[in-house]
């Protein structure tokens, strides 16, 4: 049976340097329990991995050159970007959709330019976020909570406006809940086959996180769920056999 | 500042008629207050609003037909998936991905064999979900409270397995919540311009609905948010001249 969830903001984090421990800052900042699933924002967790890059040490391939002219943007930032690629899904204008080596499709690989500290250092995804995450889990085991981690990016998406947060890595709660096999009162099978569970918490605790607001993690609590340490964002990539839109 | 949000599940809603008044049918089951935002699963609405269509009297062109031999599927839910249509943007296999009337992308035109009653009939989209909000909006303003509302579908989506709810209608809150020209701590222009609070809202409110569990509404406190009675889903619908994956 469901019951009332609640989404706390974490309020009060400092800001995030290379080495820290985030598990520990969230740990301290609220009364967590277990059950609990912790949303965190990636931009932290690339800043405690040290996933900037220094562009003063970027030398741009002769395409990103030609690109950077073009649609007047810094070669040295397209060069990261392709880098951080492993396919280019469409290239129109000054926009770059980009399949990333972790296999999300996202704009510009998610890199990040607003606010790396610095302004000649920019932000990557974490190298392997289900990793991340999981070592994020382990920490808070380690501090005596048994708790869901999910971190998050903001993705834009075809054929809708405005961006929300989706999931890019997960621990100890499976992304994806299976509705297959089960039946509605009418004996029917459901339309709805798969829900990406992880991708509406990350939705969920962007409403309290924000982006302007200095909140990059969330706690949600009183979501029915089970523990499961072989979780990853794996099942929620889709195979490039299996889409249309690649 | 943000602070704690709450979700509750509109728990016991009775099976839904034509006719139906389901503001006053939520109202009874949930004490509501001022800024709460009601989000309700457009299936009830459909239902409501005598959006069924009773298969006996669907005559299925001739495309249907072959598409129906091809696929071995109902030439008359595909006639019905076709007439809610003005565009299909992928026919690969027997997936349909199609642009609604409304001008929302998914499959199958958003219509739903799994739950309608009867065999046969099948239920397809409100007519005019804003529409829909708007009126279920003033009637809980009738009843004292002044609330928004967000009519939801669960929507597939390019590159990612699992589907999750989105917003097809809204009333009173704007969609769109937008960070254009605001800036970053470092005075940087913040990556993300526009954030979909209206499918934010949508993704959260699954986690306490669900597909199988008869909650086919929930409340959602704590947001801070302004009244707009000119909000509407426009905005959110990408005009194809933007888009890069029609």
């Amino acid at each position: 049976m469901p019951s009332a969830l609640t989404i706390f903001p974490v309020e009060g984090l400092p800001e995030i340097e290379p080495g820290d421990d985030i598990a520990a800052q969230v740990a301290e900042r609220i009364d967590l329990t277990d059950g609990d699933i912790v949303v965190i924002t990636s931009k932290i967790v690339s800043k405690a991995e040290s996933c900037a890059i220094d562009l003063a040490t970027v030398e741009p391939s002769a395409f990103a050159a030609q690109w950077g002219v073009r649609w007047e943007k810094d070669p040295r930032v397209i060069e990261v970007v392709l880098r951080q690629s492993r396919r280019i899904v469409r290239q129109i204008g000054p926009v770059l959709i980009t399949e990333t080596h972790h296999g999300f499709v996202c704009a510009n690989s998610g890199v990040d330019q607003s606010s790396s500290g610095a302004h000649e250092r920019i932000l990557v995804l974490p190298v392997d976020p289900d990793d991340s995450a999981r070592r994020a889990r382990a920490r808070f085991g380690d501090l005596g909570v048994d708790v869901g981690v999910v971190i998050t990016d903001t993705f834009g998406r075809p054929w809708r406006e405005g961006q929300t947060d989706i999931a890019i890595g997960v621990a100890g709660i499976n992304p994806l809940y299976s509705y297959i096999g089960q039946h509605d009162p009418h004996g029917h099978e459901f339309r709805v086959q798969e829900i990406c569970v992880a991708d509406e918490l990350a939705a969920a605790a962007e409403l309290v996180k924000g982006n302007t607001s200095r909140v990059p993690a969330a706690v949600i609590r009183g979501l029915a769920w089970e523990v499961d340490d072989t979780a990853s964002m794996a099942p929620v990539i889709r195979d490039s056999s299996r889409d249309l839109f690649r």
